[in-house]
């Protein structure tokens, strides 16, 4: 990665400074530049893109004034830390809840929320063709952070509106309305290009990164409650995942943390089935 | 999202068809139109775009031909599932040994392997600024996966060779070089578009879209073992992440999963706190 190359494209349209800008602004959201390092010298980014001292200059008081550096006298401009919502994906809790919690508050435009057929794999999971498809927009202070696509059981959430959908939260409705808790389920996550309708709902350029979560969720009696599809900002959202022993004990799986060389005996995995069952009863 | 627009460029070089195919291209890989679902019907495609329907046909022949859809006789194609890497995040367990069990082979080229400082963020986990930056490509069936820059603290890991970990697991050569287990940690997940260098490693254009995962690993002692940012092909890696009320559990955080009106009482709570430390005891 240290290999280094002008990139710029002397015919293009856009001024040099802007391509710079442009090729420092992805390596530092991309974090190949993380927060807190340093920027390269002046010196060095002349030689890497074959401009003068007064181009790198234009382009580092661009990167300073879009928020992206920290410019500091004599010394080289160092990566801000990026603006940034956290989202904890491990829980079956939905975004609203997450927020409510940091303070903030959501708001939530329906787009829709329609008798539909699901995708085959939101079909088998939901085991029946009869769905409710929802559509939301959720923003914070006016902009938007995610889009979500819902599919719902429509034999188990009768009369679901969109009137009480609107900035409110899915999960919660569910449960006071129809006494079924969000409580666990499967998620994949992937990053995706923006297609030209997500770009326009959620205010990006047609090809920007999306961060996509996927998945299902079971109620608390383990029945299949719902599907979705949730894109978000990549530009504002990051996903928290914490990886433990606790979690890696939850699954019994004697493959996992530990090196294949010394495995659980049989009588402590046994043990151990016995305590998670005991915490199941007990906090569940 | 029901809004349709024809976006097609009639004054650029591309063939019509083709930007066609780029734009259900991205609703296919950004499952706006998911595995298993029906392409709208030619007709459809026809007034979307604005094209006569030998276009529209040229376009689906050419999906076709990419594996992006399966055609059929008479009925709308439907989206082809793609072929994908899962990784279960919520493991401290590094990516080789995950693809190893499922047999696959991850083979890693080491680019660099370096005495550095590491970024801010870093420096604070691992406590000190003298550490060892690691650079590595891997493949699998020579196609790049990813590319991950690891920062281990100097001391712990004295005499690290690239040749040993050359097609090799880190986490592996960590426990039987040097005793020290990956066990827990924290993740973060973001989206973002390739930068040059990124690209060039990764074998993608530039601003396609990558899913990184950043974190801290710790050892079998609770001490600081290594950071790293690690960047994916979104095109090839999906992350798996399990939801679980166990996981709910062990975070012991009553504003968890279950609904703010029935936290479990303090005797429970406690309760919980001795069958994870007695769990913790077992296994860890």
């Amino acid at each position: 990665m240290n290999a280094e190359s002008s990139d710029l494209d002397r015919s293009a349209a856009a001024p040099l400074y802007l391509q710079i800008v442009e090729s420092l602004r992805r390596e530092i959201l991309g974090h190949d530049l993380p927060p807190g390092a340093a920027l390269p010298s002046e010196s060095d980014l002349q030689q890497r893109f074959g401009v003068s001292r007064s181009v790198v200059r234009q382009a580092i008081a661009r990167l300073a004034e879009d928020g992206l550096v920290h410019r500091h006298q004599g010394r080289p401009s160092i990566v801000a830390p990026q603006p940034e919502h956290r989202r904890l994906v491990q829980r079956a809790t939905g975004m609203f809840d997450q927020f409510a919690r940091t303070g903030r508050r959501l708001s939530t435009r329906i787009d829709a929320i329609e008798h539909d057929v699901p995708p085959p794999e939101a079909q088998a999971y939901l085991r029946t063709r009869d769905t409710l498809r929802l559509e939301r927009l959720r923003s914070i202070d006016g902009e938007p952070l995610s889009y979500v696509r819902t599919w719902l059981p429509r034999a188990r959430v009768p009369d679901l509106t969109a009137a009480e959908l609107t900035d409110a939260s899915l999960h919660k409705l569910l449960s006071t309305k129809f006494g079924l808790r969000a409580v666990s389920g499967r998620r994949q996550v992937r990053a995706v290009a923006a297609d030209e309708r997500l770009a326009v709902a959620l205010e990006v350029p047609s090809g920007a990164p999306l961060l996509l979560l996927e998945g299902e969720t079971g109620d608390q009696h383990g029945n299949p409650l719902e599907w979705f599809t949730t894109w978000h900002r990549a530009d504002k959202v990051v996903f928290d995942i914490d990886v433990t022993e606790g979690a890696e004990l939850l699954s019994l799986d004697p493959a996992g943390a530990r090196p294949a060389e010394e495995p659980p005996a049989g009588d402590e995995i046994a043990r151990a089935r016995d305590l998670v069952a005991e915490l199941g009863r007990l906090l569940g």
